[in-house]
C-alpha cells in the first residue's frame, strides 16, 4: 500500500521561493477512524522524522486490508521553524516573527462564544456516535467560517496562517499523535490528559505528565479540551461518555540529536497504540507495567542561582534524592576573590527528567527538571 | 531637591560581572502618594529614558515643598534586554532565555487563590482609604510570602527573579507609568483601562487604546487588575469606589530612536499629570480636547499577502479611508512569470498608528495597523 | 523583448524545500558584450531590487535591434540572506552557517598559483582584445577546473556552493554592477576601482569611494582584481591596455527600505552606463560634474566611546567641519552619579555618509562615517 | 603564594553597566619569562576556564621559589561573547557589532610598514637574548604608538579596543597559551607553528595542527608570527635563532560543554610544559610519543550535500577508512517520491576530529572535519 503524496502551499517567502508542506496518507479499504500524525514543530526537535520515515515504511509493506481507517502522516511539519539557524543551533522554538512559541498559537474552539450547554441539551438523547459526529461539526462550521472571514486585504499573520494549515489536515482525526522531543536533553515520555491514562500505557513508555492544568493553545490541548469540556457537561447532565478523540504528544529524548533508542520507542508505541484501537490488524502488546504520571504542576525545576560554568551535573535519567549534589557551579567573582565552586544540592526525590545543553550559565538560566516521587 | 540613587544587583552573569538597576527616588516633605516611572523594559524602546532624563533634571530643580509624595525613577529597567544586539538591531524584545515577550511575564496577585469577597465582605463598612490600605497589605503580604517560599536550591527562572524586583519596586504605587514606544514606527498614545479613561486626558495625548480586554500579564495589567475586580466586587454589593491607583503605558514614537517631540510629549504629559494628581504644586493645562480612545480588540492589523519588497506605503500618522492603497508588495514570482506589483487597499478607515520597520517581508509578516474611526 | 527567465537550484533546505535563483536574460540581435547586474547580496540591502524591477520593464520595452549584447539580471541572488529575520530586523548580512560576510566569500583567479608573466609574455604582442579572450579563457579553465575538482562525498560549504554559483553566472561578463546599499542608513555612493574613475562619471553620482586597497574577496574586487594585475603586468612590459572589463558596486541609500530618490539614480546611472558603453542604442547624458572620490583607507568612522543613547545625531548627508557637535551621547553611569549628556566633536571636514540605525549604543558600537574633504 | 588580582575595566554597555576582565597574576622570587594563559575567547569554548580554575588552585599551594618567571591567567577573556545567548545556544563566536570572528581581530606586528631588514642588520652580531629584548621594545613601542594615536573623539571599534587590552596584558610575554574548544563536538588536540614543533610535545597531545599557512589574525599567529619572521630573516643573514617566543592553542572537547578528560590534559600539559620551559621546579613527564601533526591546509572537511536529518554519523574520535559509511542523510523531498537515506562514504582514511552538534542540516552545512594519515 502506497501513500497518497500531497504538497501544500505554506509560506511565500520575500525571495519568491515557496515553503511547502507534504503529507503522506494512507487508507485502508474499511474503517473511518482517522489518526494525525506529526513532527518537528520546534525546529530542533527532530528525532519525530525518523519515526515517521520508519511508519512511511512500516505502513508501505501493509496491505489495505491490515489498515482500518486512514493515516495522515505530516514529518517536516514546519519548514520556516525547521530550516532556522543561528551558527549552527537550531533556534526555530519561536517564531522569528511575533516571537511566539510555535507549540502555544492554536485554536480552541471552547474559547470562541459557544453555547455547549444548548449543544448537550440537544444532543443528550443521541448516541455516542452521533454526538460525536454532531460535536465535530460544529467545530468544522466554527473553523471554516473562521476561515472564511479572513479579509484578504488585511491578510492575516503567518502565525495564524501556519495554525490554520494544521487545523485543516487534522482537526477532523479521531487521534492526534504530536511527535516532539526536549529542545534540550531528555528522557522520553508522554503528555497525557485527563480521563486518557488508561490508554497512554499501549504506548510503552515508563512516565508521563499528566496536564492537570490547561498550558494554554498547545497543539494537543487545542484539539482535545473541547472534547473534554463536552465530557464534562454531559457528566453534569448524568450522561458519561467517553469519546473516541485523543490527543498525545510523544516526547522522544533530546534536541538536535535523533537517538536511535528513542526512535525505537516511539515507532513501536504507535503501532501498538494503532493496534490497540483497532486501526492495524496487528497482535497488541499488553503492558507490562503502567506509565508513571506525574502533573504537569508538580514539575520540579533548578535555575542557574548566579552566572558560572556548570561542573559535574547529573545527567537526564539519574535518581535521584534529597541531599544528592545535582551540579556544581564554578564563578569567577569580578572582585577580590579567587573563584570558587558551589555544590547544588537536591531538595528534590525522584528522576531527572532533562538537563539544559549548555554547560555556562548566566544567573536564571534552566540547569535542571525533576520528577518527584517516581 | 536632589535624588537618592540606590544601585540593586539584578544579574550575575556567566562572566561574573553583575548587571545592575539604579533607582533615582525623589521625596517631598508632605504628602504620601508614590509615582513609580520606568523606561525601556522592551530592549529596543529607548525614547523613555531620554523622557526620564528630563523628568530628572527638572524634579531636581524643584525643591521639597513643591513634591508631595514620592517619585521613584527607572531608566534602562532591563539592562538584560538593552543591551543585547543581533548586528547592529536591538532584539531584546523577548527574554533570550525563554523566549518570554519581557512584557508579558508579570504577578497578578487576582491570579492567586484569594478570597476577595470575603475581603470585600470584611472591609465593606471602611473608608476607601482604609479598604485600600487593607488591599494594597494582603497585596504585599502574599507577595512576600511568594519571595519567602522561593527555595534556595532550585533557584528561579530569570524572567521571574527580574519580575520580582520591578515588584517590589513599585507594587505600592498609587500611580504606575512604564514609558514604551513601539518596536517598529509609530505614532505617540496611551493605554488606559476602563474607569480611568478621564484621567488619561491629563497626559495630552491625542489617542489612546483602551485596554478592554487582558491581555495577558503585562506590567500595567498586572498591577491594576486586582484594584479592578475590587472595585466591581464593591459595586456588585451597592458601593461605588474608585480607588487611587492607577497605571498607564505610554507609546512614545517609534523603536531605536529618539524622537524629541515624542521626548516632549512625554515630559509634558507626565508633569501635567503629577500636577492633576496634586503631587506637583504646578498649574495644571487643562486639556483642550479629550484623548480619543480605541477599543483593544478594535485594532486592525495588516500582514503581508505574500513575500515580497515593500513600496510606497503610507506611513504613521496617515488618514486612511476605504480603497486608499496603503502599499504596494513587489515580488519576484518563482516561476516562468515576470515580476509585479500588487495594490494592497484599505478595508478601514482611520489613522495608521504604526508600520513596520523593514521593507522586506515574507508572507504573514506584520505591515501596518489602523485605528479605526478616529 | 521579452526576457528568457531560467530557475537555478540554489539549496536544498532541510526540509526539503528548495532555495532558487531566477535569472532574467535579454539578448541584443547584434553585439557581444554582457553586462551581469546582481542585487540584495546582503539581506537588507533590498533597493537594487526596485532598481531591476525598473529595468525589467524598461529593456522589455525596448526592441531587440536597440541592444547590443546581452543583460543578466538577478534580483534577489541571495534568497538565503533574504528571507533571515531576527524579530523583525533583516539579518542577513552574514551567512548563518559560518559567520562569513556574504560579500567576503569570492573567487579570485590571481589568488590561485597561476604565472600571469608567463600569460604577459606569450601574449604580448597579440591585439587587446585576442589577449582579452586568453586571458577570460584561462579564467574559466581555471574555474571549471575547481569546479570538478569538487568531491561529491567530501561536498563543499554552503558558502563555496553559493560563490561558484554566483561566478558561474557573471565571471564571463564584461561590465558587473552589484546593487548594495548601506545596510544602516547612507546617502548614495558608488565604489570604484583605481584606473575605472572615468567611466564610473556616467553613473552620475556624486560620490564614490575608490578602492586603494584590496579588502577582501568582495564580489566586485574579485572579478575585477585579476584584470588589473594583467594591466599592470603589461605596463611593466611597456605595453599600456585597459581591457573592457568593469565591476562596480552601486550603494543606493539605506537598508530595510526603498527610497524612490536612490531608486531612480540607480536606473538612470545604469541606463546611461549601458549607454555610455554602446550596449543600448540611447542618447548618453554627458555628466555635468565628475563623481568626486575619497580613497578607501582615508574614510572616517566615529564609535561610541561608552554606552548610551544617542541623541540629536547629524544626519546622513550632512556638510561638516571641525568642532561641529556629531551626536550627544546620553548616559546613566552604574555609580553615585546623576545622568549625563556628552557632546561629541567632529574631528574632521567633509560628509556624513552613513550613520547608524540604532540609537542605543554599547562602547565600541558604529556610529556615523564622513567621507573627508569632499 | 596568592595571586594578586585585578580588574579591567573592558565595555560600558549601553545600561551603563560595565563588563570587566579579571586577570590572576603569579610571580616567583626569581625568573624574568612570562607565560600568559586566557580561555573562553570564543563564548561557547568553556573548557578552559575549569583549566585554569585548577591552575590557579595548583599554583596556589606551590611557594615563591618553586615558580621563577611570572604567569597571567585570564579566565573568561570575554565577557561580551561568554554572556551571549540566542536561546539556550552560547552563539558568541562572532562579535554581535562587526560580525568578526572573535579570534580573527588581533594585530600582528609585521603588517604594519617596519623595516625588519635594518633590525637584521642592525642586530646581527649582539647575542639572541639581545636581540630578543631589542625586537620586543620595538614591538612595544609600536604598539604604544598605535594606542596613543587614537582619537578620543572617533574613538575606536570595540574589536579593536578589545584585541588592545588582550595585547597589553600578552604582548610581553614568552608563552602564550590560549584555551580554546571546539565550537562543536570534537578530540582534544594542539596548534602549534613550524619551528615549535619540539615544544608541543611536552603538552603530552596525541594530535597537532601544523600551521602552515597564515589564517588570519588569530590570537596566536598575530603574537607569534612577526618572530617567525624575524627569525627566517636572520636565517637569511646565515645566523639560525630560535627565540625564546612560543604561541599556543590547546583544543580542550568541545563546546558548550566541560569534559573532565579535556580539563585533565590541559592541567597536566600546561604544568609539563612549564616545567619543561623550567618555569616550575617539577619533574618534567618526558614524552612517550610524540604528537603527530596535520598541515592546516591538509584537513578533510565534510558539508551536506543537501538538506536533511543525520542518521548514524561516526562520533569524534573514530578511526576511518577508504569506503566507510560517515553518516546517513534522511531527506523528504518536496516531489512526488518518498522519503529517501543517502549513505555518505569516506574518501579519506585518518581519524574523525570533530563533528557538528546539530543533526538537522540545510544545503552546505558542515558535519565532520577528518585528520588524514594519522
Amino acid at each position: 500500500m502506497n501513500p497518497i503524496t500531497k504538497l501544500i502551499n505554506l509560506q511565500t517567502l520575500a525571495s519568491g521561493d515557496i515553503l511547502q508542506l507534504k503529507t503522506y496518507h494512507f487508507k485502508g479499504k474499511t474503517g473511518t477512524k482517522k489518526v494525525y500524525i506529526q513532527s518537528n514543530l520546534h525546529g530542533g526537535e527532530i528525532v519525530g522524522n525518523a519515526v515517521i520515515y520508519e511508519l512511511i515504511k512500516f505502513f508501505s509493506q501493509l496491505n489495505e486490508d491490515t489498515l482500518h481507517g486512514e493515516i495522515f502522516l505530516v514529518p517536516m511539519c514546519n519548514p520556516t521553524a525547521v530550516n532556522q539557524r543561528n551558527l549552527f543551533f537550531s533556534t526555530g522554538r519561536f517564531s522569528p516573527y511575533d516571537g511566539l512559541n510555535w507549540n502555544r498559537i492554536f485554536w480552541d474552539y471552547s474559547h470562541e462564544k459557544v453555547n455547549i450547554n444548548k449543544f448537550v441539551k440537544d444532543n443528550l438523547n443521541l448516541t455516542k456516535e452521533e454526538i460525536q459526529q454532531n460535536f465535530l461539526n460544529q467545530i468544522l462550521i466554527k473553523f471554516n467560517n473562521k476561515l472564511k472571514s479572513i479579509n484578504q486585504n488585511r491578510g492575516i499573520s503567518f502565525s495564524e496562517h501556519y495554525r490554520n494549515i494544521l487545523h485543516s489536515l487534522s482537526l477532523d482525526a479521531n487521534y492526534i499523535i504530536d511527535l516532539h522531543s526536549s529542545s534540550v536533553k531528555a528522557i522520553d515520555y508522554i503528555y497525557c490528559f485527563d480521563s486518557r491514562q488508561k490508554n497512554a500505557d499501549y504506548f510503552l513508555f515508563d512516565y508521563g505528565i499528566l496536564m492537570n492544568k490547561y498550558d494554554g493553545n498547545a497543539f494537543d490541548e487545542a484539539f482535545l479540551n473541547p472534547w473534554l469540556i463536552l465530557e464534562k457537561k454531559f457528566i453534569q447532565q448524568g450522561r458519561n461518555i467517553t469519546f473516541d478523540v485523543e490527543s498525545w504528544t510523544l516526547e522522544l529524548g533530546s534536541g538536535m540529536t535523533v537517538n536511535q533508542a528513542s526512535v525505537n520507542k516511539g515507532i513501536k508505541g504507535i503501532i501498538n497504540y494503532l493496534s490497540a484501537k483497532k486501526m492495524l490488524n496487528l497482535d497488541v502488546i499488553i503492558p507490562q507495567k503502567t506509565t508513571q504520571f506525574v502533573n504537569k504542576n508538580n514539575l520540579k525545576h533548578y535555575y542557574a542561582p548566579q552566572g558560572g560554568i556548570i561542573r559535574h551535573r547529573l545527567s537526564e535519567g539519574t535518581k535521584v534524592t534529597y541531599e544528592d549534589v545535582l551540579y556544581q557551579l564554578l564563578s569567577f567573582p569580578k572582585n577580590g576573590d579567587l573563584p570558587i565552586i558551589m555544590e547544588i544540592k537536591s531538595v528534590d526525590e525522584g528522576i531527572i527528567y532533562d538537563v539544559s545543553i549548555n554547560d555556562t550559565v548566566n544567573q536564571g538560566e534552566y540547569i535542571l527538571g525533576i520528577f518527584p516521587h517516581v
